[in-house]
């Protein structure tokens, strides 16, 4: 790494770990605007949109750095990369398609209607798409556990929707369900290199906790940024989750420690179909008193610090830096 | 045949050829309740209302029709089957999740948010499902092709909602429309028996121009129902895709043959926003001046035809005298 490279790499980590793949990274950005340019502009448009607009491209991003931390020499990572975007982006999609939250507040305009079926299509488009790639790297069981995987994330979104307003879901049923929302897809993103590179089980099941260990931290972050974050630098409206009745570990956190009192005010506020501004800062007042933010932070620490954990086996890698800089950076996303 | 079945199967060719399938069609219907029995209930239930719910499962009946006329001797069809009827499925979820016309005419109530956000989701397990099952089949090419088929899906599905209000539509974009939002997976549903059983180039070809005939006649014959119908003996509602906005085969006709003063009144009415019962009685009487139900009918009875025509070759086979009962059903199918 160079020194001014070393300097920026925890302002962007991102951008520097991309820079540093360099070859491979630009191929799946290249290959991703090949693969959605479509005979039919709008779905060019539609998912390029998408697939421009910020794109963190961090599941991508595991699996290349894994693949050559494990020396793989061939070229499946890319398409088995572009694969995984173009699955989390038909989540994406999939999962904004009714922003129940705006909904509630207002009235649909025809155009986001519109919009809507639209995108619910062109989601539909990248699976199919994800899938016609998969097909071309002749893996069955690369097939196979994608397909899984994609069924999996489903049920997860399906439990996430079903336990909206749910103030009694417990941290177990939580933690079950971000895994398989979130934390699965990261899990193969590392998980599925050693299957191109052949590894043994042991490496198998590293790289499988590692990743899921990651996702598992990225969910809980995302979770506690909606309610902490800065809204300034993240560009984000802080209480998203909380408008739209979402039960994240903040929330579940706070209602377990809350006094009666407390307690039946949350209740209460998660019975409403709209909650607003006021709610928001009565929540977080509870919030302050339930130690819930440093409590929270202090839950999302052991899942950075297990996914560190996993990866001490590969200590001399360079691409082993890469990855604990990202996990730690899971710690400090807001700030 | 039964002298009693023969006499049943102009009245419900569907039951009858299902009936004469025997156990494949149980099996499948078996397999299908087996396929969407999740841990997750709400999936169990929305999907198997889904299926439960009157489905013809024309799709799987002529891939097992066929295969029997091939004389295919494996299992692989069952799978196939079941995977076709998935995707078919998925896309109707997605088709259905945001009934424009429901929204435009009233307020979405928060259940029916929700129900739409599950449905989508549901038609993401769906869809998931489909491609881990055939992935069981091991063979990569028809992976190849469901997956391609699935893309074809939609983007037919987004040409439509995309031409919606266009009146201009030209009748040669209306059929690659449908070709691909609906003739596509009745094309593989003919065409894959061919693949499973090794036919030849020529047999093959004739079975993927049938499915692709039976399917556009499908198409045809449900947008001539939709102003045409008989409400009563369909149980469906006259008038939907008009209202909807929905450009298809009558009103393409009826905008092309129409004089000037009537295609005026045409015009405005696919551009309000909102088109009630006096316009759909408006536009019949345009369709009537035009002979639309007619000119359909004609239109349509070129596909039945010429799907009857690319099976001649089977003549002899009590599969084909099936098929041509099906067929010849989407001539007759409201009355």
């Amino acid at each position: 790494m160079k020194q001014k490279d070393k300097k920026n790499i925890h302002k962007d980590p991102i951008k520097q770990i991309s820079k540093s793949l360099g070859k491979s990274i630009k191929l799946v950005q290249t290959e991703i605007k090949k693969n959605i340019k479509d005979e039919e502009v709008l779905i060019t448009a539609t998912a390029g949109h998408l697939i421009n607009s910020e794109a963190k491209q961090l599941r991508p991003l595991l699996t290349l750095l894994i693949s050559r931390m494990l020396q793989y020499q061939g070229r499946a990572h890319i398409n088995l990369a572009i694969c995984i975007e173009f699955i989390h982006n038909a989540t994406l999609l999939h999962d904004d398609v009714i922003d129940v939250g705006k909904v509630r507040r207002g009235k649909l305009s025809a155009n986001q209607i519109w919009g809507n079926k639209i995108s619910v299509l062109v989601g539909d488009y990248l699976l199919s798409k994800a899938f016609k790639l998969m097909v071309k790297n002749k893996s069955l069981k690369l097939l196979d556990i994608l397909s899984e995987t994609s069924l999996i994330l489903a049920r997860g979104q399906i439990q996430d929707v079903n336990n909206s307003l749910n103030i009694f879901l417990s941290e177990k049923k939580y933690l079950s369900i971000i895994n398989a929302k979130t934390a699965e897809l990261f899990r193969i993103s590392c998980f599925l290199p050693t299957i191109l590179t052949n590894q043994n089980k042991k490496v198998q099941k590293i790289l499988s906790n590692f990743g899921y260990h990651f996702g598992m931290a990225f969910q809980l972050s995302d979770d506690i940024l909606d309610y902490f974050g800065n809204s300034k630098t993240m560009g984000k409206t802080i209480g998203k989750d909380f408008y739209e009745g979402k039960i994240t570990y903040p929330i579940i956190h706070c209602f377990k420690n809350a006094k009666i009192k407390d307690k039946n005010i949350l209740k209460k506020l998660f019975n409403k179909k709209i909650r607003n501004k006021f709610d928001l800062s009565e929540t977080l007042k509870i919030m302050e008193k339930t130690n819930t933010y440093k409590k929270s932070l202090d839950f999302l620490s052991k899942y950075v610090k297990k996914a560190g954990n996993d990866i001490l086996k590969f200590e001399g890698s360079p691409d082993k830096v890469y990855l604990d800089i990202l996990i730690n950076h899971l710690l400090i996303r807001e700030k």
